[in-house]
């Protein structure tokens, strides 16, 4: 469980609401603010196992979804993407900088670079 | 219903592996292969109005999902800030051509551009 989880809060963070009220107010308290298991049983008045039940149930809700549509999968190869793209601006900025010396040209990797930080905030 | 193909397409594209196999079947024979209800009703032996009822359904569940997930919503904003990069891109090479002429710089607008290709097909 919790050895996964910057893997469980991506999961969340893209279907996170298709799990029911109770599996979502578990999964946020266990993987979000790191509540014990324990912790969360003494709070809502159920055994341990119960709890992780829950979690464990709405853990494999999430995997199940992505495995059918793989847009967690999609998502990482646009970031890689984005990735060469910020490598290859740099390029042209360093270009210009040394040895093209254009105004116009700098505007326009500036407006490129911004447009990548909007498509990492997507 | 048919109204909304393209929209339909799409959702079937993000989620449709999350549907009942029925659901799956017949939802593709309606958008994708253009049966009308009354063929797919005859085909499989059900009234008309069966049919009806488990597309409306399916597209329901889909509809669903995109409203509490947004990540269609999410990539349709990806794909316009990709058009912006090309926009910027083709500004850069416009530059070049015209009064920079930079064999480099000509590489790179080249492999910015293909990074993009890659990103449409994600």
């Amino acid at each position: 469980m919790k050895n996964q989880a910057y893997r469980m809060a991506m999961l969340y963070d893209f279907y996170g609401d298709l799990l029911t009220a109770r599996q979502k107010e578990f999964y946020d308290l266990y993987y979000n603010d790191d509540l014990s298991l324990a912790e969360i049983a003494e709070n809502y008045e159920i055994t341990r196992q119960g709890v992780r039940d829950i979690i464990v149930r709405a853990e494999k809700t999430l995997e199940d979804i992505e495995e059918k549509t793989g847009l967690i999968q999609r998502f990482h190869q646009t970031r890689a993407t984005v990735s060469t793209l910020r490598e290859l601006t740099s390029q042209i900025e360093a270009i210009n900088r040394d040895r093209l010396k254009d105004g116009e040209l700098e505007k326009l990797c500036t407006q490129l670079s911004e447009a990548m930080e909007d498509l990492e905030r997507e």
